[in-house]
Order: C-alpha cells, then sequence, then structure tokens
C-alpha cells in the first residue's frame, strides 16, 4: 500500500542505532527474513530465524550485536531487533487522508471548541462543552458526547463513540466500533422483582498513549470515574465494567472481560479471552500475568504467571474426563480411604 | 458532571422512605460512605460498610431501620438501603441533550411515521414502514429498520442499529454499538461442501423496560421471532442467537454468549462470560443463576445456583494439573483397581 | 414480514427438485411442521419430527425419498429436505430497500470508483483510490477506506466499517457493527518499558461469499494480509487477528476469539465460545471440529471433533471438584504411591 521511501542512513538515525553499511541504500518496506524482497528491512529477533539470514534478500538486517559475525553481505543495523523494527515500522504507517477542519457534513454543537488544527471528518456528531484539542483526528461518523476532552493527537476511527464526560489522553486511539463510557451495569431488584437501574453518575478517563481495539466497550463508573491509565493497550472485543481501574502499560487482549470494580496493576498482560471478576472488590498487582483464557475470581497478591482451564482433547476422550471432573472430590475421598487402609492392613502385616 | 439538585425532602418521598432528619438539607449527589462529601446522600447496604458510619461526611444516609440505632448525626432516610440508593441516584442522571423533531441531517424515510413528541437525531436513518412513538429519543447515526416498531419514551443511543421488523417496547434502552436483527446464524452445506444459507425470515421483539449494552447483538429468527421479555437486563458484548426468548426481569452480564433456539426462564441471572448452547434446543428454568464463564450445554430443569469451569493457578502448577486432567478416566480406573485389589487383599488377610 | 409468493411447481425448479402433487399451489412462507400454516411449505430433515407429518397444515413438505411412504395428502419436494429448506427460504429473503445510486448525504471521495449499478446509502463514506463494483450496497452509514475494493454484488448492512486496503469478494456481506482492517495487536517495550507498536502495513483479503457477523473485528496483517477464503461464514462477535488465514468454508460461531498468526484449515467448524491462539504459529488442518468454549493452545495436525472445558453443576459441587483440581498432580502422586505399596504388600504376601 505505502509509497514512502527512506535511506537506511535516515532509518538507523530514527532508530537511534548504529548502522554498519551504505547509508544511501533505499528501504521502501519490511519483511519478514524468509521472505523479506531487495529495498526491505527485516530484523533478527528469534534464534529460529537465523538459518534465513544467509540468503534473505532483505536489503538491511536489524540484529543485535551478539549477531553481528553471522550472514552475509546485507547492511546490519545493530539494535535491540524487534523494538527496532517497531521503530522502523512506525515510520512506514499511513493514516487516511483527513483534511483538518470541520467536514460540512459533521454536526458540531455550537458550544463545543474545536482547534482549528484538528479534523473533524464527515457524519461526525460532537457535544455541547466538548473539547478538541490540536491535531486530534475525528474520522468518519463518529460521536463524542457532551463535556468531553480529546487532547492533543488523539485519533478516533470511523465509527468510534464516546459518551458524555470521557476524556482521552494525548496520542490515543480508538479503534471502529469501540464505545466508551457506556452505563456501568448496576441493578437492583424493587419489591416486586422489577430490576431499577442505579444511575450512573461518573465519567470514564482515558490516559495518553492508549489504544482501545474495534468493538471494545469500557464503562463510565457508578460515582467516580472508570479509569484508563497511561499507555495501556487494549485489544478489540474488550468489555471493561464500571469503575475499573487499568494500570499504566498494561496489555489487555482480545475478549478479555473484566467485571466492574476490578483493579488491574501496572504492566500487567491479560491473553485473549481471560475474565477477571467475582464478588465484591477484585485487584491485581502489578507486573501480573495471565494466560490465554484464565478466569480470575479473587484477588492476585504477588506478581507472576497464573493459568486456568482445561487442555483441548479427542471429543470421546474429553468427555471421559469431563464426567470424572464431577466426580473429583469423591474420588478424592476414595484415594483418602484406600491410604487409610492400606495403613491399616500395613500395621497389621508388620504385627 | 451533574449541577441537578434536591431537598432531602424531595428525595426522600421520591424514594417513598421515611425521612430523620432536617427536610430542607439540600442533596447535589451520591458518594459512598468512605468517600461522600457534605451535600452528598450516601447508603449503608453492607455490614462491611458499617464501620464508615461514624465518620461519613454525608448529609444523608440511607438505612434499614435495624441500622437506626448506629451511626452520628447526619440524617437518615429508612428504605431498602440498595434499592433507595438506586431510586434516588435515578433523580440524578442526565441524558445528553437532543432536541425534539427530525434533526436536518436525519433520513427519514417518506413512509415512516415518527411521532411530532419524538426526537430523531443527526445523522440517524429511519426505514420504511418504522414507527416512532412519542418521547422516543433516537441518537446520533443510530439505524432503524423497516417496518421497526420503537415504542414510546424508548432510545437508541448513538450508533446503534436496529434491523427491520424489530419491535422495541417502552422506556427501553439500546447501547451505542449494538445490533438488533441481525441474520440469525444458520447454513447448510450442499453437494459440493459449499454453505448454503437459510434465509432468517423471522424479526425480534423486545419487550419495556429492557437494556441492550454497548456492542451487543441479538439476531433475528429464521421462522419465528426472536424474544426478549420485559424487564431483561442485557450488558455489553452480550451475544444472543436466532429463535432465543429471554423470559422476564432476567441478567445477562458482559460477554455471554448464547446460541441459536435456547430459552432462558424469568428472573435467571447469567454471570459475565457465560456461554449456553448445544446441540438442539435447550432451556433453562425460571431461577437459574450460573456464575462466571460457566458453560452450560444441556438444559437446566431446576432453579439453584450452577458453576463450571476451572480455578486459576501459578502456571506451572496449572500446567501439571492441567496434564493430569487428560487422564482422569484412567486415573480413576486405576483407583477403582486399587480398591478391588485391597478389598481381595483384606478378604484374604480375613480367611 | 414478507408478501411474496410462488407456485409449489416454481419452488420446486428452484429447489431443482421432483415434486409430487399440484404445481400450483401458491406457497407464502416457511414453516416447522408442527407449527406450519396452510399456504407454507416446510420440510422433515430429522427423525424426530416425522410424528408431525401426518397432521402438519403445511401445504407442502420437503422429503427425502425413503421418507415419501410417510404422512398425508400434502404435495411432497424430494430432495435433501434441509438443503431444499434453505433453497427454498433464499427466494423469501428481502434485503430493505436502498435505492442504486449514491444517495445525496453520502460522501464519496472524488478518487474512488462507484459502479453506476452499485447502491451507496446515506451517511455512507467512501475514501480515495476504493472501487465499488456492480451491484454492491453500502448500507447506511458505513465506511468504505482508501483503497478498498468491492467486488460484485457484496453488502455492506448498516454501520459495517472496512479500514483502508481491504477486499471484500463477490457476494460476501458484512454485517452491522463489523469491523474489518483494524490494526493488528502488536507491541514490544522499550527501554522505559512503555509500549511501542509495531506498524500495521498490511491489509485484509476477504474471498466470495463469505458472511462476517455483526460486532465481528477482523484485524489486517502486520505485513502481510489477513486472509478470509471463499465461503467462509463467521457469526456475531468474533475476533480474528493479524496475519490469519481462515480457510474456504470453514465456520466460526458467535464469540469465537483467535489470536494473531493462526492458520484454520477448510471445512473446519469452530463452535460458540471457541478460542484459539498461544505462542508462535498455530495451525489446524482442514477439517476440524472444535466444540462449544474449546480452548487450542497448540496446533492439531489431525481432523476430527476435538472438546475441552468443564461440564456445569450445582455451585457447591462445583467448588468442591475444583478446588481438588488444583491438587490433581498430587492425587495422581497418591494414587501411584498406593499401587507401588499396594504391589509390595501383594509380593510380600506371596512370599
Amino acid at each position: 500500500m505505502s509509497e514512502l521511501s527512506f535511506t537506511l542512513g535516515e532509518l538507523a538515525s530514527h532508530v537511534q542505532a548504529r548502522l554498519i553499511g551504505d547509508a544511501d541504500v533505499v528501504i521502501s518496506g519490511l519483511g519478514s527474513l524468509a521472505t523479506a524482497r531487495v529495498g526491505e528491512i527485516s530484523h533478527l529477533s528469534s534464534a529460529g530465524y537465523r538459518k534465513y539470514l544467509a540468503n534473505t534478500q532483505a536489503s538491511a538486517v536489524i540484529m543485535k550485536d551478539a549477531d553481528l559475525q553471522r550472514g552475509s553481505g546485507n547492511a546490519r543495523v545493530v539494535a535491540n531487533p524487534y523494538l527496532g523494527f517497531a521503530k522502523g515500522s512506525q515510520l512506514f504507517a499511513q493514516l487516511p487522508e483527513l483534511e483538518v477542519g470541520v467536514d460540512p457534513t459533521a454536526r458540531v454543537h455550537e458550544l463545543a471548541v474545536i482547534d482549528p488544527d484538528a479534523a473533524v471528518g464527515p457524519g461526525v456528531v460532537v457535544g455541547a462543552d466538548a473539547r478538541v484539542e490540536a491535531g486530534v483526528r475525528l474520522d468518519a461518523n463518529s460521536v463524542v458526547g457532551e463535556r468531553c476532552l480529546i487532547q492533543r493527537d488523539a485519533l478516533l476511527m470511523p465509527h468510534a463513540v464516546l459518551y458524555a464526560d470521557v476524556s482521552l489522553g494525548a496520542r490515543s486511539i480508538v479503534h471502529s466500533g469501540a464505545v466508551i463510557g457506556s452505563d456501568g451495569f448496576g441493578f437492583t431488584p424493587d419489591e416486586s422483582g422489577r430490576l431499577q437501574p442505579i444511575a450512573q453518575l461518573g465519567g470514564v478517563k482515558v490516559g495518553a498513549d492508549v489504544s482501545i481495539g474495534a468493538g471494545t466497550s469500557i464503562d463510565r463508573g457508578a460515582i467516580t470515574d472508570t479509569v484508563i491509565e497511561d499507555g495501556v493497550k487494549i485489544d478489540n472485543q474488550v468489555q471493561i465494567g464500571h469503575n475499573c481501574r487499568i494500570g499504566a502499560h498494561s496489555i489487555l487482549c482480545g475478549c478479555v472481560g473484566i467485571a466492574g470494580s476490578v483493579t488491574i496493576g501496572k504492566h500487567c498482560v491479560l491473553a485473549g479471552g481471560v475474565g477477571v471478576g467475582g464478588d465484591g472488590e477484585i485487584e491485581l498487582v502489578d507486573g501480573v500475568v495471565l494466560s490465554a483464557a484464565t478466569v480470575v475470581l479473587s484477588s492476585i497478591t504477588e506478581p507472576g504467571i497464573y493459568s486456568g482451564g482445561v487442555l483441548h482433547n479427542a471429543t470421546t476422550r474429553w468427555k471421559r474426563n469431563a464426567i470424572r471432573f464431577q466426580e473429583l472430590d469423591r474420588l478424592n475421598r476414595r484415594v483418602a480411604t484406600l491410604e487409610k487402609l492400606l495403613r491399616e492392613t500395613m500395621r497389621d502385616d508388620d504385627v
């Protein structure tokens, strides 16, 4: 898609890395070591890829110092390879065109304040008292509720929706179909068994450099705000309940579901399909890693790697085991009985 | 966010509760007993919060009769505390501004009927033969398909989508990104292994006082309608397949997934991440509670609380146990063999 | 909803089936054998429904040759009953009205090419260099990014979003709220622990006759494309990560989550709530069936039916078993000890 290109010298300087080779080589794209073509830059991040180094067509390879003696005549960029590749890739990222200014089909409330350097796309709706700072892009048909604050260079992709009272930090991105600030889920039965809503009067505070994936929803707080701290990366189809706090630089992968009033620490990683929630308030300390599809129903007080769930199996075999799971406690007691009997038997034998 | 305020007398009267204290105190917000400020009302709903009662700054506390002898000089509102708090909170709820009438950027089909007391927001699209009753609000960019019926005071939040042939009951709310009436998922392979769709010709009937969360999807029926009965509360990211019936006043928490042709009884509670479905039609009777992440593959015929899944654990420990699960049936047989052998051994000993 | 009708002769000819009975009978709808009314056609696909055959009100029944001797005087259409029913149902499917041409409220970039036989609905936004072929329908408020290609007779339902560089094959349908081409989820920590994005420079290629459900998201590739092959059917709320390949004619039911770089073979079936992903690249061969809520963390190299998870149970009983699961490896060792002791005891007895 891209027609951008850079010299290797420009690229190495952007990555802040040492260059071994011709600084004038033109790099017009990125590639995997195995499949990269001439004019592309690649990276050697894991040992399993070393075998591709000798024959790669890549015009340059980002690698660490220790790998420098390997391989052939292409140029080398000496850096943390995957981080260098990430930074290099950002040079080639291209956002869709969106002109600065307010598209004539957008509907901006007269009490909203849009910085003249912001871009408000077609069909966008901005509510009263919202503030949109410089460099912000509100893409097609996105909606910004009343009293929202969208800070510098933040980005709403098409169809992102912010309810009222959401603040979005600088450089944060909200992907299409994501909804921030929807009502927290709180009801209590009345005398007749009908469910009465608890009005959700808080908002949502999203920090800087946060990414929020497609179709993800983050509820507003009941009284105080739901908080997503700086640098948090949230994938698609994630659900975050009211009054959660997600600690800085944590990663929430696709399909994660977090109930209300859960606190996740900083630098946590929740792999795909993880669920966290339970009775009362639950807290995960900093540095907790949860592997895919783990369900956590209680607080975790020590950093570390945690898992849950059951491995897949041929259905006939799984079924037999799953049925036995229903009697696992009884099995345990049967074993305890056997242990007792055998101990007695052996004692008798001794006598 | 709110600048609303009420006297304590007004509030007690709204909650239909007895007031002990000064009816003229002005209440401008709600707060938790531990953190409420002067001018706020709080509630004492669980024993764990009693310790905050003596020192709370709240100007009034909703509590039950039995707790009246506790605490200090603030005013008391005598009621079911959490229900009273819920009703009180509703006084402070504020919907975003939306003017009655049809926004000039909305596209309403000439055969649609919009009550003059309804509000149709910017970018909204309404199809032929749709009927929108008084007090309804269709917020920014929402879409109402052909032949839909939106009953009094119902509310579509921005970007809610109703396909054709959906009826939405009075006072129901559909949050942003929710889709109601999408095609049920029905395919059958033809002679060549290609999947032929079964056309989905039913609609969706949603009752009164229903809440449908952000990003939730509810499919239309194949022949007859999918039905959501009165008072059902559905959280975000929930999936409900075609021809389901969800019984009145049931609660479906976030990330619940329900396959096609499932019937859920009345006053059921499905906690977050629950899945229900299987071969053929599945039914859960009234009053079934499923705890978080439980998977139900067969009907449940007795009311009660049901659970499933596996607890989290440190990964190294989990892995050893998960591997043993794959041999659980064999373990069971090993224990049975031991029991038999030991019985025989002991019989021999007796002889 | 439908006012369409066909003669039984037309219907049998459409289904390419033999007709026994009056070809002039008017069929105006479809029904289940148990509840169909006069004027409707039904099908006898499973033995369990044979009991309804004698008294069904259906004017015609699709059944297989072997069932012909059963039942009463209604007309018969001899075919694979469920496939015949599917094909018959398609006659009654009606899309909402959408006029050919570009709605005046749509925003089409001057460098986009729209076939004069395509329909571009209200509020639709089409980016630069996009190409929209004949017979395509872009329904209300949908968004088509730059350089997208929408092939003949494809269909975007209201609020579907395609990011830049997505191609959608002929006759494919994207339901409301679905997002195709959102950024893949790739980050790596920099020296300070902040997460740097890997720019996602690939696109998404969706084949012909694909169905993509409401609220589903499919990420663009990091370098190369994410690929959905011909005839794949994807239900609602599904998440597909970057650089996945989903093989032709596979079925992904609701709430399935697939991590990045997963390859699913052809003719696979992933039931509701299935999760697939893990470290590195994972591959499922052709013909793999995964039952509901199964989590797959490693490749599957043999076709077959696989399952995972734990069955539901009354909570008190489940809890006892779930706690024992945490000690399953130890239980196994206890049994091994018992086996050893008993072997020794019996050997001693023999002596």
